[in-house]
This record gives C-alpha cells, sequence and structure tokens, in this order.
C-alpha cells in the first residue's frame, strides 16, 4: 500500500496523524483522510490546494477549509479550548504561516489570539501591546526578511517563544536562510525555531507547551 | 564604558544577565560578573576558559565551576528547584553541550535528570527507558553527526522537545549544519531547534517551559 | 551526430546504456532507444515525462511505463530474476523515487519487494516488520524531510544498505540537501548513499550487491 | 616592485592610501609607510598585529597604536574635526570592530561619539539614549550575533545608518554570515551594509556621508 | 486586523510607510494605500505588478505607474526636489532596479541623473563621464553579473557610494550572490552594500545623504 | 538611453560587442543590433529566445538562427576562418552549450570541429578518438552532471584546455555547481574554468588562444 | 554514565561497537575499550591520535596500532578472512583514509588489497590493472581534489563500487565537498557514495558487500 | 608502493609529473623527487614548506627555492626561454601565487615578466602600463577581495586572460569564493578561471597557451 497510517498516534500523542499533502495525489489524500476519520473522528489537513480542499470537504460536512492558512480541519467533537498561545507577525504576508500555527493550536485544543503586523520598522506598534505578550503561555512569533520581530520579543517577555520564519522576501534572503539564521543566532535566549514557513510545526509546539500548564 | 548591564532583566525574565564569555577579556568578565553578582546575588558564566574560571572563582566563594558545561554558576541563595527537565544525548561526545543545558535550567530552578549516549544505532538503549522520557515536563535532546535522535524521541512522547545540534562530526557535517537541518525538518512534530552547540539556550527554554506547568 | 551510443556496455556491465531523458528531445530519444534497442533487445529509459513515454511505447509493444516510476523498460527475453532486493521508504511521497530503484533492480534480474512509509514519526511500524529486512541481500532506505530512516534502519541490519535522500520537504530542505546530509553522516555504518532523487543508481546498485551473492 | 602606491589617491579622495597589513611582512609594511608618509605627511594602518605595530611605532613619533581597534594612526598636521559621527554596538565583543570605524573617521576628520553594548536583549538601554540617536549625521551599528540592531535603530532614526555584522557568534552563524544576511535583509530602509568585520570602511563611508554636510 | 500602519513614520522620518506589494492581495495594497493616502497625501508602492498598479491607479489621480521601475507613486503636494543623487548602471538589464531606486529618491524630495550602460567591458564609457560622477552628493551603482562597477566607481571619486547588486545573470551568479560578494568585498573604500535588486532601499539611503548636505 | 555601446570594441579586441539578450526587451535588442551592424558590418546574439530570433532575422537578410545553440549571427564580409578548435561534450544533453562555444569561435574566425557525447561512463568512446584531439590548438570540454571529462581530457593532451560546465543534472549538482567544482579542481594541469553554462565565453577563449598561433 | 554501551551489536550485526576517538577524553576511551574488550574479545578505535594510541595499547598485548589509518585494532581470536575487497586511491595523499578502510575490512573479516596512486592524471597507470579491478567483489575508490577517479572505474567494471571523497584540496575544494559532489553527480551508475574522509565507514560496508557473497 | 609514477607524462606534454607536496610526508617527497629526478632531469615541486625545501635542496645542487611562490624547481638542462607570458596581480599581498605562476611558466620555458600591485582602486596604475598587457601573448592576472582586476584587464586586451583568485580577504570573502565568482561572472569575454590560489596550474595553462605561437 501506499500509506501505513500511524493509528496509534492519538493515542501517544493526543491528535491523529495529521496529512501533509504535498506531494500526494488527490486520491491518496483523500483515502488518507477516510480512514483517520474512521477511526479517530478528527483530521487536520495541511499544504492544501484548492483542488484538494474541495475534495476534503466532500468527505465530512464537518471539515473547515481555512483559505489563509491553506489548512482543513475538523475538531473533535466537543473539543474544549484551553490555555493561551498567542500568535505574533511582523508584516501583513506573515499571516499564512502565523494562520497555519494559529488553526494547528486550535483544532488541537488551545485558546488562540493574534497579534499581526508588528514588526520592529515602527518598533511602537509592538511596544503598545505589551500586556497582550505577557498574558500568553507560549509565543510563536513569525517573521519573514530580516526575521529580527522574535530578537525583540524574546527580550521582552519571561514565557517560551517559538520562532518560525517565512519565505518572505528577495535577493539575499535565499527563500527564508537569512531569517532563519537570524533566528537561530538571537541574543534573546528561550527562543526555539522551527523550519522555515513551518506554521503547523509551531502551532504544535505551542500547544504542547501549552499542555504543560493544564497536567 | 564597554558594557551596558541590563539590570532590569532578573525582574523581566527572572534571571539577572548573563555572561557569554566568547570574545572578552578577562578583566571585562570580570568586572561584570562583580556588578551583576552585586545587583542580583546570582551569576551565570557560560563559554568559560579555564583562566577566566580560575579569575571568576576569586570573585566569589559561592562560585562553582561545571568544567564539562564550561560553566561558573552562582545559585540565588535559597534556590528551590521545581519540575522535572530531562537531558538526553545520542552520544558521550555531545555531553559537554548536554551539560550546559542542565546547569543553566538548574540554576534557573528547574529539577533536571539525564539520559546519556542513547542514540539510533543501538535503538534499544533508547527504547528501553521509554518511562523516563513520559517522566519530564520538558525535554532537550541533543546529537551531533546525523543529529536523527530528536527526530525518533519526537515520534514517541507528547511533550515539547527541544533539539539541540552539535558540531561534533566531520566531513560533510559542516561544524553541526547537517545535525541543525537534520532537527529543523524533523518529521516529528514539537520540536523546536536551537543553534548548534547551544546549550545555554536549550537549558533556558527547557526552564521557561517547565515553568508553565508552575504558574 | 548527437549520440555515441557504448554498445560496448552490456558486455562490460551486464546491462545497456540506459538514457536519461531530461534534456534531449523526443526525436533524439527516439532514435537512440531504436539503436540500443537493435543491438541489445532490452531498454530502459529514466525520467520519461508522458511524451516521451508515448513516443517509447511506439518504439516496442514489449515496452512497458512504469508511471510512478517515470520509467519505460523492456526487459531482456527470458529474464530470470534472483536474489532479494528490499525497497524501504519513510513517507508516501518518497515513492516515486523508490519505483524508480524497485523498477532498475527488476529489469538488470533481480527479484525486488516493498515497504512503504515507515518513517520514524511512526516508529512501531518499522519495528514491527524487521524480519522483512533481514531477509533481503540488499536495502534501499528511501526518504525526504529530516531523512532519518536510512540511519534507523542502518542500526537494525547488517547486510548493505543504500540511502536515497528525496527531495520532498520545503524551507531549509534545500531541495533533498538536508536529507542528503542527514545520510553522508549517519551514525550506522555500512550505509552508501545516492544523489538526491537518484532512484535509478539505487536499484543499479542493489542489483549489484545482490549479484555478488549469485556468482 | 611589491608595490605600486596610489599617490594621487590624497587629491583624489581627500585621504592617502590606507595600508591593510594583512597579508603583507612587516618590511612591507614599513616600506610602505614610510614612502607613504614622506608624501602626505599623514598614515592610517590596519589589521596592525602587535609586532607591525611596534615597528610602525617607530617609523614616527607621532604615530599612534589603537590596540582595541587593531590600528597605527598619524593624523595630519592641523587636522580639524567636524561634524558628527555616533558609532553604536550591540555588544561588548563588537567593540574592536567598532573602534577601527571610530579611528577611522576621526583620522579622517569627523568628530565622533559611541554608544556601546545597546543591544535588543535589553531594549531599554538603547530607548533610553534616542536623543544621541538623533544628533549625528551618520550612524554606524556595529553587530554580532543576531546583527538585528540596525534594523530597530534603522526604524527610529532619519539618518544614513551604515550596518556593520561582526564575526562575534558560533554555531549557525558561519563566521558573521547570518548576522551579514540580517542586515542586508533588513525592514528599515535607510540602511547601507559592510563586509563582515569592516570597520575601516564603515568609519570612512561615515566620514564621506559627514562631509557632505560640509560642503 | 492584517495591518497596523505606521502612521508615525512620516513624522520620524521623513515620509510615510512604503507599500512593498510581493506577497500582498491587491484588495490588502488598497486598503492600506487608501488609509496611507488618507494620512500622509502622498504615497510609494513597490514591486507593483500589472493588476495591483490599475488598482492603484483608480484610488488617486496623482497616482503615476513607472513602469519599469514597477512603482505607483503619489508626491507630496508641492514638492521642492534639492540636492544632487546619480545613479549609475553596468548594463542595459541593470535598470529597472536604477529606476526603483531613482523613482524612490525623486518622490522623497532628491534631484536625481543617470548614466546608464557604462559597465568595465568598455571603460571609456565612464572615463570619458567622470565630471558627472563629481558633481553628485551620493552615487547609486547598480551592476550584476561580476558586480565590478561599484569598486571602480568607489576608486574615482570621494563621495560616498552606494552599490546595488542586480540578480541578473546566470551560472554561479545564484541568483545575485556573486556580485553581492564583489560588492561587500570591494577594494575601494566608503562603498555600502544594498541587498540584492534592492533598489528601494538604496534610493532611500542616497536621498537621506544627500539631505545631510540640506541640514 | 539605455544602451551606451562600445563601439571601440572591434577595434581594441577585434569584435564588435556581442548582444547579451537576457534581461533586454525585444525592441532594445534590435535597436541596440542595428547600431551595432551599422557601424561593425557583424553580428553576434546569444541566448536568444524564439521570439527575439524572428525580430533579428528581419533586420538583415545575412542574419542567420543556429537554434541548438540559441544565437543570432551574421559573419563579417570575406571571413577567413584560420587555425583549429575543437569542440568535446560528454552527452547529449550538453550540445547547446557546446554549440554556443562553436558558432561563437566560428564567426570571430577560427576553424572549429567537433566531437560529442563521450564521456567517461564509456571511456573507449573517447580513447578511440584520440587523434583528433592532437590535432586542435584549442579544445573546449563541456560537461554537466559530474563534470570529470575535462580531468581526463586534460591527462591526455598538451594544449589548452578550456572546461565548461553545464547546468544539465539533478540533486546535489545544484545547477551545475558540481560540475564547475569538480572542473576547478581538476587535477590535470592547463585546464581554464569558464562560468556553468558560458559556451560563449568558451568560444571566445578558444579563438584568441588559436588565434596566438596566427600572429 | 558518560556511556551506554550497545553489547548488543556484535550479535545483531557481527561486529562489536567501534570506539570513534574524536570529541572523546583518553580516559573515556580506555574505559569504554576495556569494556568493549571484556565483552566482545576484540576492538577496532578509530580517529585516535598518539597519546590515545599508547594508551591503548597499553589496554592489551594484541593491541595493533596502524599509524598511518589512525587506527588501533584487536582481531577476534582464529578470524578467517575471506572475499575480495579491493581499495584503489587516486594519489599518495588519499592513503590514510584508505587504509582507515583497509584496516576495518580487514578486522572484520575480509581479504583486501590495494592499488595506490592511480588517479586520471596519467590514466594508463589505471588502465594497465583492469585485471586486478575485475577480481574484487567491492571496490572502494578513495579520492580528493576534483574526486574524477570513482567515476572513470565506475565505468569500467560490473561490481559494486564506494566512492570516498577526501578533504586534500584547496581552494573551491572547500575540504571535500568538491569531490563529494562529483563522485554523488557520477555519471557511472551502481556508485555509493561515504562521507569525507569516512574511510571506516567505506571499509565496513564493503565488508557487507563482500560477505553476501559468502552467505 | 605509495606512488605510482607517471613516468609518461614528459613525453605527453612537455613537462614531467609536478609534486604538490601538501599531504605528503617529507620522506615520501624526496623519494618521489628522486625517482623523477633520475628519469627526466628536471624537477618541478610546489606548495614547499621550509623543511620540505631543506630536504630538497639536499637532493640536487641545481635545485632553487624560489621562497616567495613556495616551489623548489630544476630546470631542464638548456632550456631556452620563448615568447612572452605576463603575470599581473592586485595587491602586494597577491605575489605569492603570482610568483608560483611565474617560476611555472618559466620552468617550462615561457619567457615571463610581471606587474604587481595596480588593482583598480588606483586605476592610473593600470591604466598607464596598457602598453606591456599588449605585449603578451597570455595574461595571468592574480587577485583577492573583491576579483574585480581581471574583468577590467580583459575589456582592455585582445589576448587570452587567465584569472586566479587568491584567498586574501576577509569577512565574506569566505577563503577566495568572493573573488572566484567575480571572475567566473567576469563580463569581459575570453577570461578563464583557475582555482583560488592556484599558481601553478595558471603558469602551466599560461605556458600552453604560449606555446600554441610556437608550433
Ligand atoms: N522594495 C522594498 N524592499 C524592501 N523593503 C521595502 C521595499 N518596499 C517597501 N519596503 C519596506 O518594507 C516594509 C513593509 O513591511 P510589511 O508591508 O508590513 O510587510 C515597510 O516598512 C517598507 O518601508
Ligand atoms: N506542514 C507540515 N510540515 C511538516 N510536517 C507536517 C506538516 N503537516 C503534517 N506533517 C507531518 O508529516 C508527516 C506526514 O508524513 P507522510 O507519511 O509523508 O505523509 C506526519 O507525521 C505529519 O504529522
Ligand atoms: N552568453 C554570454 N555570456 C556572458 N557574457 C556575454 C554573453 N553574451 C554576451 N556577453 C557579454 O555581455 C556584455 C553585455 O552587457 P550588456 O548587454 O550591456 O548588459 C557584452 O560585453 C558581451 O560581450
Ligand atoms: N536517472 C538517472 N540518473 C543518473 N544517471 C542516469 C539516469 N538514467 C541514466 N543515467 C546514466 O546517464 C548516462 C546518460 O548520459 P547521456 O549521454 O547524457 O545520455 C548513461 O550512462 C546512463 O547510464
Ligand atoms: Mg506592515
Ligand atoms: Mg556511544
Ligand atoms: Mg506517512
Ligand atoms: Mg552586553
Ligand atoms: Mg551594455
Ligand atoms: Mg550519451
Ligand atoms: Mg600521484
Ligand atoms: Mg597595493
Amino acid at each position: 500500500g501506499f500509506a501505513s497510517l500511524d493509528h496509534h498516534r492519538a493515542l501517544r500523542q493526543g491528535f491523529p496523524e495529521v496529512i501533509f499533502c504535498e506531494g500526494k495525489t488527490v486520491l491518496q489524500v483523500v483515502a488518507i483522510a477516510k480512514t483517520l476519520l474512521r477511526k479517530n473522528n478528527a483530521l487536520l489537513a495541511t499544504r492544501v490546494e484548492p483542488p484538494v480542499a474541495r475534495a476534503l470537504l466532500r468527505v465530512s460536512k464537518r471539515a473547515v477549509y481555512h483559505e489563509a492558512a491553506r489548512v482543513v480541519a475538523i475538531a473533535p467533537p466537543k473539543l474544549v479550548r484551553r490555555g493561551a498561545v498567542l500568535i505574533v507577525t511582523a508584516g501583513t504576508a506573515d499571516i499564512p504561516v502565523a494562520e497555519e500555527a494559529r488553526v494547528t493550536a486550535d483544532i488541537m485544543g488551545s485558546k488562540t489570539d493574534t497579534l499581526y503586523d508588528v514588526g520592529v520598522a515602527g518598533l511602537h506598534r509592538l511596544l503598545g501591546q505589551q500586556e497582550r505578550l505577557h498574558d500568553a503561555r507560549a509565543l510563536v512569533v513569525v517573521a519573514g526578511m530580516d526575521g529580527v520581530l522574535p530578537s525583540v520579543v524574546g527580550g521582552l517577555v519571561r514565557q517560551p517563544v517559538i520562532a518560525v520564519p517565512t519565505s518572505r522576501g528577495y535577493g539575499a534572503h535565499f527563500g527564508g536562510l537569512a531569517a532563519l539564521l537570524t533566528m537561530l543566532n538571537s541574543c534573546a535566549a528561550g527562543v526555539g525555531v522551527m523550519n522555515i514557513d513551518n506554521g503547523f510545526g509551531a502551532g504544535c509546539l505551542a500547544h504542547r507547551i501549552n499542555m504543560v500548564g493544564e497536567a
């Protein structure tokens, strides 16, 4: 078969296997989705192009397509969202990655909030919202171009910060490498870094951190 | 002056400014250490070469030199350690970075434990200790060479995992770049990555996550 | 002329020159295929896009188009397949590369078997099939993203392992470079590495190893 | 001969040819210095290791060795310093590069001032000194590690900003490449970037900008 | 909201926030443009593709589309242009980047002039125009391929030079990286470097330098 | 104007300025071609896409479009070709670059010959043609993938060898970088290297070497 | 403890855990060696610097220090060597890596032979020894600089070829990267690649392949 | 044996095998030198460190140590030098590489001349010597840092130009990579590039080109 699904994952990690749609045919995605849904009654599919989204929406009426996030999600029945995850972006164009993170954390059971387009070119936009930073259990900070926002946020708070570089940029940006390196070398301590554009991973890690506060 | 110390940091982030000794003269380190100690009654200095260590040990009788970790630390008086941070390594040569992480989390107030030299070349060494993995609030996984251990640990647990690549390796390892890329591309979700050899950052982030469980 | 075919190759290496179709026009491929077929009565063409495939299918009725593998093959008459080559993948999206390897080894005269989508995010999928690993003479392990599967397989078996990184991934994957570096730095000994997406080379090497057991 | 000196440079650019000492023998440096001094009655030598410094100090009593900057300088007689160049650093270890910039601008005829160790990990250190930023005609901002300080300064001021990455850092810093890329991708407009550790170039450019205000 | 505009920027830096259109939808760009225009009565949008340009031209009759520069601009009422910025290119294909720089400096209030296609393959083209080089307060030098022109110009003048690498080239040019490195390593002192293709940043920096002469 | 043509080049270097068409509009190319043709009565345009070719063919009846080479050429009247340049390729897909070299050398006045598809996978193809190698004054060797052919040819002959890497390859080929590095590190002495896919440069250099034998 | 030895490895893979000495202290190496020797009565330690070698020679009288290979080895009692592994090098300076491979294969139980310094700059040296190539079950080909020898050998034989790049080279060799890329992109099929300087891995893989012929 | 000397090379290529001393022991170099000298009565050894030089000077009284070039050479008896090779450098620190080229071409039988330290920062130094450029049959142009000199020379002459990047530089020079890329992307046609610091290769190629004029 083309897939050996990990049906044990929900038990082991609290949420079923997630479908990463890049490199899979529509037929493969739908077949995997049906099996996962039957076993787990919940679903998360990422990197969903419109034709795949349409096919997944036909699989279940509960399926929701988060277009900006390129995600299709089916929440487990009676999901209660808890804690507080805050998603921050430097610019408008970083929002798709931020939304992938937000929807992921949300569907796994975290309360989420957002603070978008507060990059350091106009620093007062961030400094005027410091209270919202202090209210979260975990922060996800998404930035392209120079990728400096996580360093600045990391210097202001005492909570865990998850930095996500985006591929937004040009020239010596090298598809997000510049922002990634900025974040890995951050002078602010307590900042963990995700792969470029990996909103899913950031949302998942933020949720896990958030859950530490529930145990 | 050669230093503008951030005396506000302990208040803002729970622990005073840490001295990163690389690129500073012995005189500079000692002067900074004395000022920080006077204001905060606690100290952490990393990347401490032996001559710097000797100078710092003369600054205070409470100073302890953790040689493997290349760290000098002075715990705040009456520090109570809480929660549970587990530090895991793939090999023996990853231990210095792991110890930098462990001492950092410890001095900031986390209970720490270790599981060293359990790389995937002999997988049973890790699989036989799975319970210890599940007992921690946050895991730090340190690996050089191929850097695969965080992916395997990340697939086994539901807690946040902090992956730290080390510069141990040769050839196409490029000073830790190979292990770093492995970790950034991990198929396991919920893994945040630190800079190569950044045990300090990992210990700090693990402590912050651990503290989410205390709030 | 645009091609100086190596008509001596079947004699020297047991199988005629293979047509690598990228960068050749349809007319060039067809002309080369006809000449090779006339001299050798067998054919392998790789990286075959659909229009090229259609043209090659018209060259001979015995030609078979393996779509997932992007390969057109004509087996030598009365080919007897021998030994045992096992092809393993980490994910579903690695299958095209794996199939290029499988069809190559098959057409050269190896018995082949497959074990797909058993990546370390759900380790039990691999551990539950260890016997199949031990039954092969040579293993081809195909993985994208973090590329960790060959390290894990290499730690479990005593046979030669051929690792093939795929370009599946994003961000700091750099078109397969991340997985390639993981494999080159594998802690498991006895792992040889192929170029990114080079299923053909892996199949060919696996077949050569397999034939060592026939001599 | 081993050197073809550019005796026309003082006329053309306002200051004689500068001796970059790396890769030259002590004898070569001294011979060049003597010739330049005779023709121009001023001298700047950079990247001066102690033995070279000692030899240069013997060439003229007016020679001054700026040890932190690794520079030997002889000011032109009756030099009047004008305007205002401000040199800023993120950390203590960036000071050598900053001092190379400062001495260069100074010896060419600019008034200089400094603001050291005001990195974003403790942002109030910079924000509390904003007036000093606004008083300069040109700002040189020197930073290693994540290299974010120029982006933040660039967002606060309306003057030209010259960003200088330093090789201070480790791991995925790659000898200053990380900081360099951060600066090249700065979201703040009006930031020009120098080569890693190129304090000399920064001082020279700052002086040229400063002189625009004198014309 | 998808945008937190920096309405304070005109006050702080002399010109309102500029819209970087890459990665924003047409609707987002138009909404941002309207708000900025209402508050500032001036506008600059860069990286404007034709459909975005058409939408912006409908926002205000004063909007002008500079096609070669891919810029839409609305000059502040009664703008008086001052000083002198010269834009130089090595080849014809570098002109789009040069025009982005020129329009930016122009709309911010600088007088601009151009000298295009004077690369070193035919050096007399540049040497015959040296007087025009000496008449500017700031020079922007744009070059692709080997990127050597800024080094040559930098050796001829005493004013600040802003070097802009372009992505024009092939093979080991790596999207402009070759030209960027040439410029960063320039033997000519007083050359500041911008990101690849960043005409906007160069125009902005040239304008700021030009204004030093007005204060 | 958009072009400052180098009308002095034919005098200085024996052939008029060549039009590199990438990044120029059809109108620009045609205008430049007309001017050059009027002054020099000869023309070479490289990287000519079909629409540009059609426009150039309308400029002069003598214009010839070499499709495989992507070149349009007009030979100077009464051109006498001299000497001997040999163009060698490793594979069929390297022919376009080889033809760009051949047409360039030809139009400048060199006699040319070719030996295509003689890569080392079937070494006898090259070894059987050694006499032809010895008959040339200069050899151009074009290869993609591993780029080893120039090393082998360089070990067999005593004439100058020009190595040209091509972008043909995949995976860790990185657009020709792998072949380029092979050639730069060649163990065979007397091998000069061109940029990836730079057939034009190779043809031009081969012609210059060939002309040394005519002086 | 600093080491969790894999005592199950001899059973699983036919030879006990090997000690990679880089990054371990002398005390650690000796302690590990004693434990391994007690359990397995055989030992292999690689990357052994002289002081470590001296310490290991004191651990057992049977220990042999292979200086060129930087290896200390203790053969299992009554080891019978079988089959045929041939180690080939391009140059004299590649011999240390080749010897690491040879000693590894030997101690594991393979018969080994060598053919050193037969690079393609003087091709007749290799072509005159083709029979020895055909007599092996597996070939290890070690080369630095351009790394072309494995491509040439791979085109001549029908057995599995293991290519090992060495760090021997300079300039654009980048510590062996150039040779590594050459080998990964080899036009010859059936070539598996090891990490730079990884003689141990090559010897181990060659032995495993050799053993396929014994089963 | 550790060396398989290519005794056929003098016949095939006009000069015996050259000893590249890096990575060889003194004993190996001396043994190789004696054998080569006996067979050919001429010798060239490059990258000769002082102890190796002393050993080689004892091998023959005719041996000469060119210290700046790090070369030991023994000219063939009655060598007649012919033609004209010109070696040009941008700076003083490039001279060692230039001298390696000069001595190589000289010992092989070319007349050589030099023009050192004429980089573009002071362009008149080169422009004032144009006649000497036109008198050579082949030019070797050596440059570090930005590596722009070959582009400028290549635009002035009609002869073949060999560009040699040096590792002289710092920061984003990456050991010569910046200069190498500049040269590979040169806008001037007819420029062939050597590996970083490869003076030997440049001298050898220049000699071969020079000899085309003798045939
Ligand atoms: N061509 C350009 N290159 C780089 N930055 C730009 C360019 N055009 C505008 N900007 C800046 O980029 C920022 C836009 O960030 P945002 O639109 O919020 O993602 C603004 O601060 C602009 O000043
Ligand atoms: N956006 C994403 N980025 C990275 N990994 C993902 C993403 N979405 C899903 N995954 C994970 O990727 C794995 C899918 O592997 P595969 O078998 O190839 O589908 C699953 O374990 C998912 O948890
Ligand atoms: N295929 C080619 N590769 C590199 N350079 C070329 C090529 N074709 C033409 N040129 C050169 O590129 C320069 C064109 O610069 P421009 O057209 O002004 O941007 C001319 O000097 C040509 O000699
Ligand atoms: N998928 C593949 N990857 C790499 N090499 C291949 C592949 N398919 C065929 N080849 C080899 O590539 C060579 C083709 O060279 P060419 O003359 O350019 O067609 C032949 O020697 C084939 O054995
Ligand atoms: Mg914004
Ligand atoms: Mg171990
Ligand atoms: Mg799967
Ligand atoms: Mg500080
Ligand atoms: Mg032009
Ligand atoms: Mg072929
Ligand atoms: Mg040799
Ligand atoms: Mg000089």
